[in-house]
């Protein structure tokens, strides 16, 4: 195993050189299956789109369908597929640059494999990672899948709009987030509504220029 | 990988003799992270608890909150933590059959680490593969996570009482299920609201009187 993580080491090393070297801004989501990161994707891409030029690396087990819906923005994107393993690697990534003009790349989004355990352990060369939670996951995976929040610089609290009708408190998630990693920014959206995504782009934007890119 | 299985399946054979000697009906559940394994185990526990003897083996990667929740039920839960690892393996499994009376238990119940991708690949010596699939995950969970469905032989859709607030439609799943398992069995329920659990408990009951157990 620590093996696998030097190899991937190197590889992420790679990809940062390249992502540097083309000045582009790289965002690698986290969640479980089903917590809105493809959705997530699709608001943020309907909001950015005028100002940032963006790019999709999808990561899933099989199958195109979120590569097609992000291309359906008319945004680049890639599609990986892991054939059975449970999370992106650097490698993987590596192999799928050749078919974006990175150059031409403000912002990369790489939307990992669902699972909230296993990409939690691979570096892919990211400026930012970003970990969703949606509230009708409850309020216990924060304590029980603490690696994916450690590792994160901000977790996005997803599907607001059903707060009425789950068991799920925002401000214990906030709290608990706080306890694991204190210096990450809580963002709460619902991707159904719109509410809170407009906070959530504005920090992207500001990183994406505060890094040059 | 292909060593781990085979060692995997050594394990799982002894499993399953330990659970014939001591007539066992064993189910293994999986999901993803807060589908509701733990929420369907309570509701399904206090209906069966008069009529048979359960047990609960808990796989987490850390903390023991779901085995507390169990045993606040008066229901032997032992709690495995994996430590990282993104499923249960037979081995595991093994290790925590001293902690529990197995000729006192009729119904075992393992409940997977949070994970639609893992705990698919490592038999347990179980009867029953029970995959939970909520409402919230939407649709498209079937056909990106294939190996879960067609490697169980159930599939429970959870969270029914969200159906006007999320985008999923039951028939759909029905028929992708089908597509991928056409003997799997499908049960819809709401642990919030208890509507679909009388079929679900009526068949895991003929099922461990048909098993001897």
């Amino acid at each position: 195993m620590q093996n696998v993580m030097a190899v991937n080491d190197l590889f992420a090393q790679e990809l940062r050189e390249s992502f540097d070297q083309n000045k582009n801004y790289v965002v690698n989501l986290l969640s479980s299956p089903g917590s809105g990161k493809t959705s997530l994707l699709e608001e943020t891409i309907k909001r950015l789109k005028k100002d940032i030029r963006m790019a999709v690396i999808e990561g899933d087990i099989v199958g195109d369908q979120d590569a097609r819906r992000i291309a359906a923005l008319d945004i680049p994107a890639v599609q990986i597929n892991t054939g059975g393993t449970c999370h992106l690697d650097a490698r993987m990534v590596k192999s799928a640059l050749p078919e974006l003009a990175l150059a031409q790349v403000d912002l990369l989004f790489i939307e990992n494999v669902g699972n909230l355990i296993c990409p939690a352990s691979f570096k892919l060369g990211e400026d930012l990672r970003v970990v969703i939670l949606s509230t009708p996951e409850g309020n216990d995976k924060v304590k029980k899948y603490p690696l994916a929040f450690r590792e994160s610089q901000v977790v996005v609290i997803n599907k607001t709009d059903l707060l009425g009708a789950v068991d799920f408190n925002i401000e214990q998630a906030r709290s608990e987030v706080g306890d694991i990693n204190p210096r990450s920014e809580v963002f709460t959206v619902s991707c159904r509504t719109g509410v809170g995504l407009d906070a959530w782009v504005d920090f992207l934007k500001r990183k994406v220029r505060g890094s040059g890119g």
